[in-house]
C-alpha cells in the first residue's frame, strides 16, 4: 500500500457555513465546485480536503451518523515561525473559528495553538523547529 | 494561509496495537521512531499521519478526551483501478482492520469500500475515474 492519504473528508452540519469558512475565510481553493453541489473538494498541496454533509458521509460508509464529543482527530497546519502561527491563528479566529488554545510554547519544543472549525473539528497551527512540514 | 494540511493525528487507545497496524500491517514507514516514543509519525506522500494516545492528544488541545460514535471524519486512500481497491481493502482486513463496507460501485460513478482501523477511524479505499488523487 502506497503511503499516501489522498483526501480527508469532514462531515459537516451546515454545508454553506463550512464552505464559506474554508473557501472565503481561510482562502482554500475549490476544485470544480458549483453552487448546486452538495460536496466540495479543496485542492491542497498533498492531501486534499473535502466537505460533505455529515449524515451523507455516514450513509456513504453505512455507519450511524450519531457521534459526540472529541472526534479523536486533529489536523495540523505547520508554518515556519512563531509569528506565522500567531498570524494564521488570528486569521482563523477573525473568520469565525473558535479559539481552543492560544498559541504558546509547548513541551515538545515547538509553538502551537488550536482553533475549531464550525463543526468543532480541531486544527492545530504549529511551528516545529525540528521537522519541516510546511 | 497556504492550502496545505501538514499532518493528521489520530488519537489512539492502544498505541502499540495501532502502531503495528499501520507500520507492520499497512506498511507505512515511520520517521525517527524509537520504541520508547509515545508518538509516531509516518512519512507519507503529502500530508503525514501521526498516532498519539487519545487522552494526550485531547490534553494537548486542552479539550475533553470524551467522545463516542461517528468521528465525522473519513480518510481516503485512492488507487487507480477497482482491482487495486479490492487488493488494498483485502490487505487491510487481513492485518486486522474491521470491514465496514465491502468495495462496490458507488452512485458518484466510482468504486469504493471502507474499513475501520483499531480505534474505529474510517478509511475509504477508492477508485475515482474522474479525479486522480493516487
Amino acid at each position: 500500500m502506497k503511503s499516501k492519504i489522498s483526501l480527508i473528508t469532514l462531515g459537516v452540519s451546515d454545508f454553506k457555513k463550512s464552505l464559506s469558512f474554508y473557501r472565503d475565510g481561510l482562502g482554500f481553493g475549490t476544485h470544480n465546485y458549483k453552487e448546486s453541489d452538495e460536496v466540495v473538494f479543496f485542492e491542497m498541496e498533498g492531501t486534499w480536503l473535502s466537505l460533505f454533509p455529515k449524515d451523507k458521509l455516514a450513509a456513504d460508509a453505512i455507519v450511524s451518523s450519531v457521534g459526540s464529543g472529541f472526534s479523536g482527530i486533529t489536523i495540523a497546519h505547520n508554518v515556519g515561525s512563531k509569528k506565522e502561527v500567531n498570524k494564521i491563528y488570528d486569521l482563523a479566529i477573525s473568520v469565525g473559528a473558535k479559539s481552543i488554545k492560544k498559541p504558546q510554547d509547548v513541551n515538545w519544543g515547538g509553538y502551537s495553538g488550536y482553533f475549531a472549525d464550525p463543526d468543532g473539528y480541531l486544527w492545530e497551527v504549529a511551528y516545529n523547529p525540528f521537522t519541516d512540514l510546511t
